[in-house]
């Protein structure tokens, strides 16, 4: 079979080695373009010292990757540096397929960029043509679409944990809590003080309280799902000393006389044959441990002491069902491939 | 000054070890018994060796401990052992104080204690002499107590952080949850699987999830400030790759037209001049990093994103505010002592 | 092609856990019998949470395995629990492979066997029939064996690193300081004290100096690649808060005139076109973080300021090229496959 | 007893933070300038939060500190940065004592530091005046001096426990090979990448092999001690994930017919009274938990497994016994105070 070739935009990041670390053992993936403008003209070993065992082209600058000589492109750019370059891959480069882990074009609303991010979206026109790409949700729009705009590593455990839930009425989507931890990768490379090891080891803190702008896209498909304009929920972060690893508690609400029992039905039901989806057996709890790695989520539904509450609690790895495993997966479903190519690692454990 | 002869009941826990650590440089204790059934005839040092540097009574077992010669013990043994050895040096010896780091005397109802934790009470009719060891909002009992029950380390975060605003009407207690952190050293130096290093590490785990028995010791006293009966809770902990440190993250539903900020006057008010309890300034985000190893616990309160709700933060260490220090702390009030002798240390950051 | 049916000895170990999730991931492998006589008849989910998204056996015990519907078994047991059920397997099903990951076929002498683990071993008569699963060095006699006595942990990445430049005589074996570190996991999962989260976190202990019993392997290979009688090595190993990863610094005095740079070219020339090994690039240090999760180990000769001296580093992951990998390793050249079959996977990182 | 009026040069890095933990415990010190540069201007809780409980001096520059109004001053500033302000405030404010923790007045030799550091050094008619402040070996020299530069945390290590050995020609000065292991708080509180919590975490790093400067100072003092010119020690520092704490395995030929036990000896008997440093019984091994946050050093000597050989072991605390805590054993010692004065804490484990 013919390979894809692939570039990955934002190579020198966890995002982009974790896409490019799925993407060698990938059966029909060729990598050809890697671009790190910061890192030009090193090899991607100087970069990342885990893949010194491989060959792999030399990083380069956005401006020297010839568009033409790919087939698809991986972005992992930080949000507000990718929609100048996608709207010219897009526009000038249409059999390019655009798999977006940046949070560019996820929020359907223009304003609601701005008010999150508090940049102008330069590339609004093009928004549209952006599917969400929350796999097992989306499936329609992700084949369709040229431009795929891959959730945040957050709202990929929240939403799938909760929209099922929130589609059959069985929680009040106006009176969600979630709770969310996550590893320090999450943070991304860039050197913050805050992710320091001597910073973030041996304690947690939260962080962003009532200002996370994952909140936005999980207001977005929450009201989407409710079918309620305006929500808002309360979305709790909290930076946890361990390197990969989210887990999301979300405390709900019941409806309609739902039970705890009842929303783990709907989650079995929604998930049915779903590769990358567990949904726990009996009160075992989802941990981080469970999914290190792999493209897996975990999830649960305990009944909460309170009557009328359940607890929701969904796990997955920030790097990859998170960010570039689920972008692969994408990958994979719009090239009509079976979803699971390149993803079949299980977790490492310990 | 004549020392105060202290023994140590259960001295190869953390709890104990932590105990030890403090009391050795208190100015007015003398430890003189450590007993450690397990581990009877060996040197301290033997067992934690951060006391290679100091010199200590060898471990002994408990029948051989003679009460006639401390004046003070703390107990550090697990629920359930602490019951017939303090009723006995409670009757038996009635000038010792006992200040007890074990849930066995924290319930005041001998039924919630058979509930929660599975037994009888054995020493049920002692069990109205004991004071509930929350030092700043329990000041009398403890002064005039001869049997101090120190709270758990969650509640401690907890109810610091809540009480105030539940005795001023200012939170619905019936609709509380509590999202809780823990350091390992919360589940004890005994051998689990779940414990070990690499079980623990690089994860998050939630646990005894709708189950933990700290919940009655949080109900009880919130129940008791709300003046409710029968209040049930949402309290969800989790299991946190670090050694020491909780935060407590509690969502709180306002009443009577309160503010964010209003709550937090509240335990300005409540904790002014207190010399352990800081509450941060604006938005200060408690973070365990602000605590370890000190008697310190620091809370905010921060506005939620959905109106009518507030997020309460609380942090502490959960050995030392949260058992150890909290204890010295109480055993300083017990005996007319100012109460942050031995506890001046400052947090160990990084 | 039909599959080979795989039986796992020890399944409830870290060794076995790892071989059991390389195995699920391997072309022509098929999982058939994994035993673990302390959790019998539980699913492996249940012992394993990070398999809770794969269909496995169910765990029995090795009484009730039934060694004649397998082609190959992997044993994953402690030493000196081995002997007995492998001669058993060994006699009684002459077409069964067995890979041996436990130490108890390692040492050619039975003597030595006794010497270093305190036991008489009981199957003394089929250590002739061992070969030391060292794969780079001894290919031959791994394809022709019906026993595979796979190497430590440490000796692997010790001889590796070492045996090509003792068997040039470029070092003097006389004159060796191996200064060793592993991750916890090299501990295994049984319950000790001094691999608890809070004993073995945020500190480094050195731990069996001048006892550790991979010494007896270490002085046995290079003493035969020096052709010395009676070697003796200094190997030090620490224990490090990681779960994985294993970095030997091996300090060497040269011999005939060599320098950094010949020990480097002996190394390169003894793996060239090796698929796991690699010598890195220039004064690039191998790091654990290089090679987590992966069957890749890596190495570099430094120059030592002392003139006459070296530094030989070498790493690699424990569970995988230290044990499990380098046994499936085995596995394929026992049965004329790629070697690099199910173990593709690159490291993970972060 | 009036108040040593104390600055603190550096205020925002963990040597200075640590420094502040330990001064505001102290009895006879007032802090009273902190400078910070790049924090001028904000309350010391704003950069360190953990500080958030007590009241200090905000941060200033440099330049608006007033020298005259303090007593003593500590520097903790990186190399290169400390000679100019040292050399203004030694010859303009001779009252001043300075206690110099960064690496500027430790060598001797000015071509050295020059050599090593990779600067002229700008001060070097003041470096006779200055004491090495290795308080154990140079007491007198610290008492006399009013500049004192404090050794580097390795060198802390491996000097308290080899200098005894060397004197007495126990040991062969030429033949030393020192494995050292750090926590991440030594190499400091700015930005680099090899730092960050995912790049250290989980993973061991050799670096600066053959290179570190800390060897400078070993050889100085080690050649010193054997009376040997242009001594060459083999030193391999190694990175741990772990916020503190620092181990040296030192590989040592001996001499004069010596044995591990007579290498012990001559190291119980240089240390005997001294409040800091503990010689561990029988083979107890130093592990870095056992010096967690406390000023003490403890070592041991283990026989090797080759005949003529020893191992010496030495652990400290990089920010207190390495840097912060000698320092202040060192400013005890210069103001004629008992030296364990605001260095009492014990170590903090877990």
């Amino acid at each position: 079979m013919e390979k894809i070739k692939v570039g990955v935009l934002g190579a020198s990041g966890y995002t982009g080695a974790d896409l490019i670390r799925l993407a060698l053992r990938h059966p029909t993936i060729e990598l050809t373009v890697l671009t790190a403008n910061a890192h030009a003209g090193k090899p991607v070993k100087d970069v990342f010292r885990h893949f010194s065992h491989v060959d792999l082209p030399d990083l380069i600058s956005i401006d020297d990757a010839d568009w033409a000589a790919v087939d698809a492109v991986f972005c992992g750019l930080p949000h507000g540096t990718t929609q100048a370059i996608t709207k010219q891959i897009f526009e000038t480069h249409p059999k390019v397929k655009i798999i977006d882990m940046s949070a560019d074009f996820r929020l359907r609303d223009p304003a609601a960029y701005k008010e999150w991010y508090g940049l102008d979206h330069i590339a609004a026109e093009i928004q549209p043509e952006a599917a969400y790409g929350l796999t097992e949700l989306y499936r329609d729009e992700i084949e369709a679409a040229r431009l795929i705009a891959c959730p945040g590593c957050y709202p990929t455990a929240v939403l799938l944990s909760l929209v099922p839930l929130a589609i059959k009425d069985l929680i009040d989507a106006t009176d969600l809590v979630i709770d969310a931890k996550s590893g320090v990768s999450g943070a991304g490379r860039g050197l913050k003080e805050n992710t320091l090891f001597c910073e973030a080891g041996e304690g947690i803190s939260p962080y962003a309280v009532g200002k996370h702008r994952h909140m936005a896209e999980i207001e977005q498909e929450i009201g989407k799902a409710a079918n309620l304009e305006g929500l808002r929920v309360n979305f709790t972060p909290h930076l946890i000393p361990m390197s990969r690893g989210e887990l999301t508690t979300s405390y709900v609400r019941m409806k309609n006389g739902a039970s705890a029992s009842d929303l783990k039905d709907a989650l079995i039901d929604a998930y049915s044959g779903e590769p990358f989806v567990t949904i726990l057996d009996g009160e075992t709890l989802p941990q981080t441990q469970m999914v290190r790695g792999s493209n897996y989520v975990a999830m649960n539904v305990i009944p909460d002491r309170i009557p009328g509450r359940a607890i929701v609690i969904s796990t997955l790895d920030n790097l990859v069902k998170g960010s570039a495993g689920q972008a692969l997966q994408n990958f994979n479903l719009a090239y009509g491939m079976d979803e699971t190519l390149g993803l079949e690692q299980l977790p490492l454990f310990p």
